[in-house]
This record gives structure tokens, C-alpha cells and sequence, in this order.
């Protein structure tokens, strides 16, 4: 079967990415070949799809994948790069400075152009290859990081990885790919951590007030220490860039509480300090491409016939709250004398062919926007 | 129809909370009189199901329902107190020490035993009554708030109020109220906004990495300013305490990455720092009721034959991906010389049905765990 990608491809820890790449590329037709640490795990990769166990009698891999923990990395994409002289190597590790300079450190410099990185953004709270799963990078972003002398050909290659595998290949450089990963998802790690550990202190009956806002913020929450460890220590720079402005911020609102906190006579600017961070939040939030707002229109709109009779909007509403979707927006069109009003109905477009049909089995008319 | 509710109800302010009581308790059939500061969304509530404009020829209402904005509760609970001396009254502001600090001072104790604080704990991220829906108080806790005087009937009916709809009751005190809803609600909102207004720095290239991660940990950033200001304010104390520890600890990660920071010898300590805090943050959140470990078993467990043939598994593991759920746990039993083995899936409980569907239309065995 032709590929986009070079092979045989050998992949080098079969954990939750490497087990889901080899699944993914296998599930492409494209020859794998396993390799992890702990034999027992190689044999279950065998057994998951991931790839097949090297044989001595097979080609030397045409590209070569290291999905080893980010500690071990830059050994591994060295010993790659000696052990198989013709072939392109790369790795997926969360931080590629930190690789980089490794390699930068231990590697033969004729050897470097053959290595580019590679960081498949698709994680689960669980991790290890039981978690693996061909679909794991379907739709997700796939950054690819060349440095400035890495081949041209390695590019085309790990591009034409990622689109194999159903991801979105993004190009940029090592500085670059670090502080967006600390933006979008290292802080987002801490701060979800760092409100997941006040979560220790409330009564069983406080807990039980939850909502799924809570469950929400704090997902992310309950994953692997060490994983995380590895992450942000490789990424500290960045990381600490973003959380000092927040530290700043946090300062500013525990003072606009404590001025509140039963005063009759509050700082001025208290409230707006509070204010101002909620709205930031909103207008930050909203920059998500997918949100409101955002670069992608993630919403559709339906035109529902509602009868001109008391409560007949409010079982319409009620029916699509019972058919689980998310009413985003309302509008309604009246016209005096007419028997029927117009609900424009905006909700998540992932959602307009379920909402449409259940609408329509119900006996609503459900017009065209 | 007999109810566990005394009525008339009289609803006063139909946004999304008051408009979704009314909604659903006119769905129970208890009749319900609608008032709200703006005619036009007092005439859209009847339209809506929310409950009938009140006429003179009306009895009294048996239960009053305080659901305007938190700033004019109090007025609003003590004019309701003066006007119908028969009445109980409620209301269901976020924070319930300044509601009844604030009748304290200006109604008239004789009224005093007449009141009951209200929380019922539903929200969205959009507000106003048009996004209100009958079901939205469903399953969610409702707290009940007397203060050392309220009558025992207030109790009651307030309970039975929120069985009516479906709700939870739980009784609390304002200050334990107050405390609880900071921590898992108030400080939520607060990260979450933080978390957000750092997204107003990143590239669009970098905000197109974003995954699931920080689309949960920042939705509740989409969040209204005004109420919001209110309900910290209202809380500020509480709300503190909670955050005082928070700044500390991120003042101790900041130290961390610092150290770790291009450091050749990083201080003692500083893995052990951001360790121990994603560790406590797995703590935490595993204390979430209805998450691992908490208190409510939210997994299901199923068993499918698998053939022992190379690739069964991994089809069954990506059809369980295709069709839409999350692997929490899987154990292979296999035994030697037999054709199947079982392979034990731990799922989402609620998606137990789901999956033993699709499983079986897919033309796989699944046993009961």
C-alpha cells in the first residue's frame, strides 16, 4: 500500500502516543515495527495492533519514532540516529527545546539534519498503551518541529505522518511550539491542579454541592505526577512566564476581597478589579477557536414552527432540553394575526442533524435558517 | 392537584432561575404567580410557562420566591414579608449570610420566623429567561437555608419545594452554605477567569493547539461579570480563605520553575514541589462525587468475548473509540487452548447502555460483568 509515510516505521516505547501511533500507522497499512523497554509491553503491543516485533531479517526503518518518557528522549533519538544512518528520526515529547539542546549536546552534528520534532497533541487523563486507541490524533493538531538545518525531506515526511493518521500537521519552531504549549496547555495543567488540591479541604456535604463546573475545571486534574513533573520541569521557562502575570492578578483580587470582606466603606476599584477579571475571562475564553466568537462558527441555526398558543414555546424549549442539547440562542419572529411564530434556534452545529431529526419525529416543523 | 408545596407561589424575577422554578413547578401543577421588575419579561414568562400574571381577585400566595438579582434580595424578601403577613418566603441568591444579615437589619423581627434562605444549584453559562428549562434543577442539590428562628413549616415546604422539582434538598446553615459554595463554586470561577485571561496573550497559531483540556478547564470563564461581582462581594471572606492557600502554593510552583530554569543545580525540592502538587490535585478532584474513588460508582463494567485471533482486540478497542466511549479500564482474561478470551471494559456508567447496544449491532458477544 502506498503512504504518505516512509517505512518500515519503528516506533521505541509503546505507551499511550507510541501504542496509538503504531495503531494508527498499522491501521494505514504502514509497516511497524515495536520496540518498548518492558518485553511484556512489546508483546501486548504485538497483540494490540500496535506493529509487529523486529525481525533480523527486516529493512532497516526509513523513519524512526521515539515515544519514550521526555527524560530518556534525546538518548534515544541519538542511539536511533547512529543505529540507523539513513533514517529520519523524530520523537513526541511535550517540550522541544529541551530535546533539542540534548541532542544539540550528545549528537554526532552530521547526524542532526536527519532529526526533526514531532508533537502529536492528543492526550487522555489515563495513560500507558491499555489507553491507546487508533483514532487518538484523529482531528487534533500534529506540530511538526524542524530546527534550522533539519532536512526538507523530513518535514514532507512527518507532515505526511500526521495527515496518515487523521491529524492536522502545524510547522513551527522548538521557542515557539514551548511557550504556545505553556499557554494552552501546561498552565492549564497547574492551575487546574492547583484547584483540584484545595478540593482536600471541603466537608463530604460541600462536595456534594458540586456542579459540573467543578468537574469540568478540575478534569484535567487527575493526571500522572510524573508525566507532569518531566513536563513542566522541561518547560519551566515558559511555564513561569505565563503563571507570573496570574500570581499578579490573583494578588489583586485577594486584596479587592479582603477590602470587601465586610467593610462598609470598600477600596475604591474592588468591584472593578473583580470585574475586570471575569471580563478578561470572558474575552480570553472566547478566543478558543470553536467558541462564540471564536474563528470557527460552531454554531447552526434552526427555524422552528411554534404554534401561536400559550406554552407552546416552553414545550418546545423543554423538548430540546430533553433531548439534551444546549440551547445557545433564541429568537423569535412574530407577526400579529399570524397563527404560527418563528423560533430561530442556535445551538453547537455537532448537534443540528440529532436536534433536526428529534424536532421533526416530535412534530415540530423545522425550517431551513 | 395536591402538591408537596403551599400555594399559591408567587415567583418574583423570571430570569433563568426564577423562570426555570416557575417553569417547572407550573409543569407539577402548582399554580404560580409571575412579577418581575420589566413588564415585557413578565409577559414573556406567561408565554413561556413560567406561571400566570397575578389578579386582583387572586388568593394571597402561600410561598413567596425571591429570584431577582442578589444585591436586592433582602429589600425584596422584606417587602414580600410585610405584604403577605401569611406567606413564607424564600429566595435563592448564591450567598445567603449577606441576605440575612441584610433582613436582619431592616425587617421586622415578628417576620423573621417567616423567612427561609433558598440555593438552588443549577446555572449555565447563559442567563436571563430564555434560557430557562423546566428540567434545569433536575437531580441538582437544592439547599435549604433556615437561620435559628424559621419556622419548622418553612422547612418543609422549602424541601418539598425541591423534591417537587426534582431537586435534592440539603440543609445548611448560611455560614456552612456560604463556605461550601466557595469552594466549589466561587474559587472554580475565580481559576477558571484567571486561566482565561491569560488566553488573551497567545498567537491564533498557539490557541489552534488547544484541546479538550482547556476548552474544560476555561468554559465556565464565559461567565457574566454583574452577578458575578455579586456573588464575590457577597462571599469575599469566604472566597479568601479559600484563595489565600492557592497563592501561596503558586508562589511555591513559581520558586520551583524558576529554579528549574536553565539551572544546572536546581534547588532541592523543586521536582518534589510541582509533584506534590499534581499529586494532591489527583487527591482532590478523585473526591468529586460520581468520579474515580469519590463517593458515587460511576463505572460499569463489561465483558466481550474476544476470538483469539490477532487484531480482535484492537477492532474491539477502536470500534469503542468509533462509537464514542471512553475506555476507564480493561483486563484480559485469557485462558491457554481456549478460542476467546474476556476482555473486562470499564466504562462511564452512563454510557453502559449505549455501549452494550452498539457492541452487540456491531456482531460482538457482551456477557455481564
Amino acid at each position: 500500500m502506498r503512504t504518505l509515510v516512509p517505512s518500515p516505521v519503528r516506533i521505541i516505547g509503546t505507551g499511550l502516543i507510541g501504542g496509538s501511533l503504531g495503531m494508527a500507522l498499522s491501521g494505514a497499512g504502514v509497516p511497524v515495527q515495536v520496540e518498548d523497554v518492558s518485553p511484556g509491553t512489546t508483546a501486548l503491543a504485538v497483540e494490540l495492533g500496535v506493529g509487529a516485533l523486529p525481525a533480523p531479517e527486516d529493512e532497516d526503518p526509513a523513519l524512526v519514532l521515539v515515544a519514550a518518557p521526555p527524560d530518556v528522549a534525546a538518548a534515544l533519538v541519538d542511539r536511533a540516529l547512529r543505529s540507523w544512518p539513513q533514517a529520519l528520526v523524530s520523537d513526541v515529547a511535550s517540550v522541544k527545546t529541551t530535546v533539542l539542546e540534548g541532542l544539540r549536546e550528545r549528537a554526532r552534528p552530521a547526524d542532526l539534519p536527519r532529526y526533526i520534532g514531532g508533537h502529536p497533541m492528543a492526550g487522555r487523563e489515563v495513560s500507558g498503551l491499555i489507553a491507546a486507541r487508533a483514532d487518538l490524533f484523529q482531528g487534533r493538531p500534529f506540530v511538526v518541529v524542524p530546527h534550522e538545518r533539519t532536512l526538507p525531506e523530513a518535514v514532507t515526511a512527518l507532515r505526511g505522518l500526521a495527515t496518515e493518521i487523521g491529524a492536522v500537521p502545524v510547522t513551527l519552531d522548538a521557542a515557539s511550539h514551548d511557550i504556545a504549549v505553556a499557554q494552552v496547555s501546561h498552565v492549564p495543567q497547574v492551575m487546574a491542579s492547583l484547584l483540584g488540591a484545595t478540593l482536600l479541604e471541603p466537608t463530604e456535604t460541600a462536595l456534594g454541592l458540586s456542579g459540573q463546573g467543578l468537574r469540568d475545571t478540575t478534569r484535567i486534574a487527575d493526571s500522572d505526577p510524573r508525566l507532569w513533573v518531566e513536563i513542566l520541569g522541561a518547560n519551566a521557562a515558559a511555564v513561569a512566564a505565563v503563571l507570573s502575570p496570574v500570581q499578579e492578578r490573583l494578588t489583586a483580587v485577594l486584596a479587592a476581597l479582603d477590602s470587601l470582606t465586610g467593610s462598609p466603606d470598600p477600596a475604591r476599584g474592588s468591584r472593578r478589579a473583580l470585574a475586570d477579571l471575569i471580563a478578561d475571562g470572558n474575552r480570553g475564553v472566547r478566543r478558543i477557536p470553536g467558541k462564540h466568537g471564536g474563528r470557527t462558527d460552531a454554531f447552526a441555526t434552526l427555524v422552528v414552527l411554534v404554534p401561536d398558543r400559550p406554552g407552546e414555546l416552553a414545550r418546545l424549549l423543554t423538548e430540546i432540553g430533553q433531548i439534551g442539547v444546549n440551547l445557545e440562542d433564541l429568537r423569535l419572529e412574530h407577526e400579529l394575526g399570524r397563527a404560527v411564530g418563528l423560533a430561530h434556534i442556535a445551538i453547537d452545529a455537532s448537534r443540528e442533524e440529532l436536534l433536526t431529526r428529534e424536532l421533526a419525529e416530535r412534530g415540530w416543523t423545522v425550517a431551513e435558517a
